[in-house]
């Protein structure tokens, strides 16, 4: 393609003023309705243990709350706990916690410095975020079709007592939708670390997110941890942000006996509780596991059709374009589209010059250095169908023009 | 009075089987029957900027909901943020940003250790799990009817930099309803400290809590600070906890401009932001400060009787005994009964043992330790006023064996 063409393409895009933010992966509005018997009369206040859900009180989650997330997890209740809004706030603490107190019988990791992480990339940016804000060393690790390069992981806890912790998001991984294998799985359970308090920082967001029909399982990390003698390895975070309302949902996590008392004893310090009366709202709502299921194939009618939307305009615009490709997701909220090396920035660049906010390049990576420059994060979930259309449209024809400058 | 008779009065109470929790300042079920039109249908989700309530965002809070606490906090819109439920965790969340990231412009907390707090005793509990916890040693300081000691507080911290902080509850002190003079707040705000990083804990928790129909005032201590030249010195924290729902209300904060950037900066890594739909649904039954006021007088009439019940006990059996004193507070959850020397931990062991929960005897001291050990705080709040009465005469007649033995 020449310059010219491109560059004409591009002006014609950009002369119609969009302004889109595709920059996160937010429900769209008509998501967000699916759950608007949640803001109804929620008629009686107790849960049914007999607790008054609007007083104090009750810091490891409503029975019925926890009954819930663990059948939504596989997960045995006592094995569960259920919080407030934010499963990202979970995952935030349980890192302080383990930098000022340790994980149990064991010093605490500021007293070990350096801390480092493993990030499967490209990854979620917020993870990275929590890393760099609490002065953890992330170290890059390759994010295959199938889970984490297994060799290049094992290789580097086995030696480094100073790696703590890894990010996984096992499912429809952010944002390449990559899902973890059994192999990977059980690898990640039963490796040799060096450290011996490592954590599996498991985040299972898209746990029920499934794009097709035929969903994804990823194996069970818990009772692989405990089988292979590490019941304490992993910490398994999960919510509804995407199930119900992104902002006023419940948070859950899932770990060991000891991981969850010793969870208890340092949140108890910070809050007498979560919000149980938006928790007893939720489980009126949601019911049960196959009730939530029937609720996500509704979102899927609603994001399928965008994501395929996506999907037919880089098609139509960018196949056969060498180093040029895009992921096919099963389920999540992202497509990763990949540019020849050194053209991600300029794309994006050239998108919000056309009006459309995405995600920074580099964002999917530590530090937000893609070290080859070609990864683009798209969240099509939020924008409206026709918008979504003209956007990925667009995207398109940035980077053809970005190719061609 | 003879060891027999109190002895006797004592078995006579223990026999009626009683089970009464009055550890915790827990509001009765009747005050949270106040707020249960917010269990109600909240109508749409759209803020008065637009906001999708439902959606992610919004790490300050919901315009209105800024307003409503700037309202009751007598403070600017810009200085107010809002979050989720519970105050405690804005306590927590502060001291240890300012342990792990340390205030603006300044060396971390952790790097400067040790760490100290001044603490006005008797205090609130929680504070001071949130000190022991992190590992902040606690300086006990005299707190008067009119605030604390404020010759030991200007003398501790002019001389110690390891002092970064001071817990303050400046109305209806929990547990002895001592009221902060406007001579004690311009002292804080002015004095020198030793530390650059000196930070006061500002825990407004009963600011609007009356038990009188002539309320109390503090001064202003954000813009006393501002007036001093300290005007990152002081974190004001407040909650509905105890005007709606004790579980699932929502929290505020008011600081400098500088000190809300630099905790936006930290907890923006932490969460997407707070349950904005709870804040809509709390703006909405609340509307403005005359409607918040006036559900106030609606706790106090509730509350009253029931403090006036705990007086009237004390006073037909305790009084006139050498040593034995109690609060008559103005405001608050809490009247501290103060035993002679020695004393109160075997009168709250009768107490457990006739079937009524205090809080521990010491709680109100950093490490539990009360150095005379006189004080027990009642909590009237949770129980009926029938048994409250009985309660009240209860816990007079075990100080009275406890005395007699």
């Amino acid at each position: 393609m020449t310059l010219t063409t491109a560059q004409a393409d591009y002006d014609a895009f950009r002369a119609q003023g969009l302004k889109l933010d595709m920059s996160r992966g937010k429900p769209a509005p008509e998501q967000l309705d699916l759950s608007n018997d949640l803001l109804g009369p929620l008629g009686d206040h107790l849960a049914t243990d007999g607790t008054d859900t609007r007083n104090y009180g009750g810091g490891i989650g409503l029975p019925e709350a926890r009954a819930l997330f663990a059948s939504l997890l596989d997960q045995p209740v006592a094995n569960v706990i259920v919080d407030s809004n934010a499963s990202l706030s979970l995952m935030h603490d349980v890192i302080v916690y383990h930098l000022l107190h340790g994980a149990p019988d064991q010093p605490s990791w500021l007293s070990q410095k350096p801390v480092k992480f493993l990030c499967p990339v490209p990854g979620y940016d917020r993870h990275f975020s929590i890393c760099l804000s609490l002065g953890i060393e992330m170290i890059n690790v390759r994010l295959n079709d199938d889970g984490p390069d297994m060799d290049q992981v094992e290789a580097l806890v086995a030696n480094d007592p100073a790696i703590k912790g890894m990010w996984c998001v096992p499912k429809y991984a952010n944002p390449s939708g990559a899902v973890y294998s059994d192999a990977a799985v059980t690898r990640l359970a039963n490796m040799k670390t060096a450290a011996a308090d490592f954590r599996l920082m498991w985040d299972d967001a898209y746990r029920l997110h499934h794009l097709t029909t035929s969903p994804c399982d990823v194996a069970n990390i818990l009772s692989a941890c405990e089988a292979a003698g590490h019941a304490d390895r992993a910490f398994i975070f999960a919510s509804t942000s995407k199930i119900t309302l992104a902002g006023a949902g419940m948070a859950a996590m899932a770990a060991s006996a000891s991981n969850l008392q010793w969870w208890q004893k340092h949140a108890n310090i910070r809050s007498i509780g979560p919000d149980k009366v938006n928790q007893l709202r939720h489980v009126r709502f949601l019911k049960d596991r196959a009730n939530v299921e029937a609720l996500m194939m509704r979102h899927q009618a609603i994001l399928r059709p965008k994501f395929d939307a996506v999907l037919a305009q880089f098609e139509a615009h960018l196949s056969g374009i060498a180093e040029v490709s895009w992921t096919h997701p099963n389920g999540g909220y992202f497509i990763d589209l990949q540019t020849p090396p050194g053209f991600a920035k300029k794309t994006v660049e050239l998108a919000k010059a056309a009006g459309i906010t995405l995600t920074p390049a580099g964002a999917a990576f530590p530090y937000g250095k893609d070290p080859q420059d070609r990864h683009i994060r798209i969240a099509p979930s939020f924008p409206s169908l026709g918008d979504i259309t003209e956007a990925a449209k667009g995207i398109a024809l940035c980077l053809k023009l970005a190719l061609a400058s």
